[in-house]
């Protein structure tokens, strides 16, 4: 009946796993290929086929897509021995979904490039229940016509999908949101901690400031984290220092000076270097604690 | 039919006015002092009364509400000559919907208090758009007893509507709502100089993170103001300014170290003394140019 394209994925971790598994339930032949030997195994029990490389994956597909930590991952597995840059198929579109230096995302587009595919950076908002309910804001750099060609397949794991510009636009945007997303965490955290520290009741205050122009996705879902004191990830802190060097990398590149950027990457490194990097980001609130009122 | 008490209003500047109206629409016998003739002219045509002093709005009213700029002329209005505290009723409720510090918001209402009246700090958040369409969210401090008796008042100009804690507890929430208004405000303005200094459109920029985690109304309308490059106000820098120097002095006198909070006093100080203090807070964006790339 259909002729759904082949999907490789390779990454499956917190974001990748959800996001695999709607691409199965949206009928897609998938074959999969991650470090962990289990969660290969848990995904072809659903039905996928298990690749032995990211070039045995990228040989047997369509369309490939990439879910990963950093950078260097996003290099090794591209361009690696291996790699999916060595299996491509000519024709085929290569999609890295990861959170990367734009830099980076430009690099392995043209390697791809060179093999006769093409290649969309389509990096992602929504965290992890974003994944797992398929409601992920997908912001996307390349081609219009590798971008409309994937757009079922985008439709299957998100739901705000927007082709930003050409390669490394979609990482650009990224990066402008975990700038906004780290900022306004540590605005909720300080005014979370103003209010206790002043003696009232903060579930109160973020209760009322939702009703008011201070509203965010942050204030609703990170503040209740706060208030609860419940830092499990979610997005872990390490991670999010990772996306603000690539916000302040990016920043120093274009000759712009970002100072509430440098003061979040500031607090996430922090919070790491104080044990806190495998919490959820939202625990940069664990660094804020009142001392002995100053004067009064 | 009713006995609706009258309400006595004094400040009728870009929050006040409409405030005022609202209750007139309300039905509720108003009485008005400002210091503009011209306005209070226009209130009286609408069918408000018109009183001559503080003292004489206070001794004409059953409940007497300021709407002021800054903490001294909250205290200059009730505590000084001619002020409200002359005249004011027994039994009366006194709210200040200003925004000012919470040490002043106890002061006013301690004196208040000697004479046999009830006082409720209520500031609000939501803007001139909020203020017009009756949908402000209004953070109470004080007695639950004259919370309660003013709370079909508050209906008439606010939806999210709640008392926070005693005496000084609403200003103690505005604070935290400016401090989260402030900090986002300059996220916002950094990601989308960051889109631009990088190349890619700014308003695709904004569009696809308001569906993600970096969603917020200040997103949604500052990003939307400053895509324009509109900061006409709304919301002047030079009372958000003021408005950030009551966070700081808060978090000070409450022994919290809020970097964040400081960052965006530093901020609308620059604004201000760069000659933007008339234009609207979203005007943070002005202060942010990409120079040239320092590297490449």
């Amino acid at each position: 009946m259909s002729t759904k394209p082949t999907i490789g994925f390779i990454g499956l971790g917190i974001m990748g796993k959800p996001m695999a598994r709607n691409l199965l339930k949206a009928g897609y032949p998938l074959v999969v290929h991650t470090r962990k030997r289990a969660t290969v195994d848990e995904l072809v029990a659903e039905g996928a086929k298990a690749g032995s490389s990211p070039r045995d994956v990228a040989a047997q597909s369509d369309v490939v897509i990439t879910m990963l930590p950093d950078s260097p991952d996003v290099e090794e597995v591209v361009l690696g021995k291996d790699g999916v840059a060595e299996g491509i198929k000519p024709g085929a579109i290569y999609v890295d979904m990861s959170t990367i230096a734009p830099a980076s995302a430009r690099r392995v587009a043209e390697t791809v490039g060179e093999k006769g595919a093409q290649a969309l950076d389509a990096p992602v908002s929504g965290g992890e229940k974003g994944a797992i309910e398929a409601t992920l804001s997908i912001m996307a750099g390349g081609p219009q016509g590798a971008f409309d060609a994937v757009e079922p397949i985008f439709k299957a794991m998100g739901k705000n999908i927007v082709l930003v510009g050409p390669s490394g636009a979609g990482q650009i945007a990224k990066a402008a949101n975990q700038l906004v997303v780290g900022v306004t965490i540590e605005a909720v955290a300080e005014a979370l901690a103003l209010a206790e520290a002043a003696g009232v009741d903060p579930a109160k205050v973020r209760s009322v400031l939702l009703g008011g122009f201070a509203q965010s996705r942050i204030l609703d879902l990170h503040g209740q984290r706060m208030l609860e004191g419940n830092f499990q990830p979610g997005f872990k802190s390490r991670l999010h220092q990772k996306d603000m060097r690539i916000v302040d990398q990016t920043a120093r590149e274009s000759g712009l000076d970002a100072p509430a950027a440098k003061l979040a990457l500031d607090r996430f490194t922090a919070l790491v270097e104080g044990g806190g990097g495998e919490r959820d980001h939202s625990a940069l609130r664990t660094l804020l604690k009142a001392k002995e009122p100053a004067t009064r």
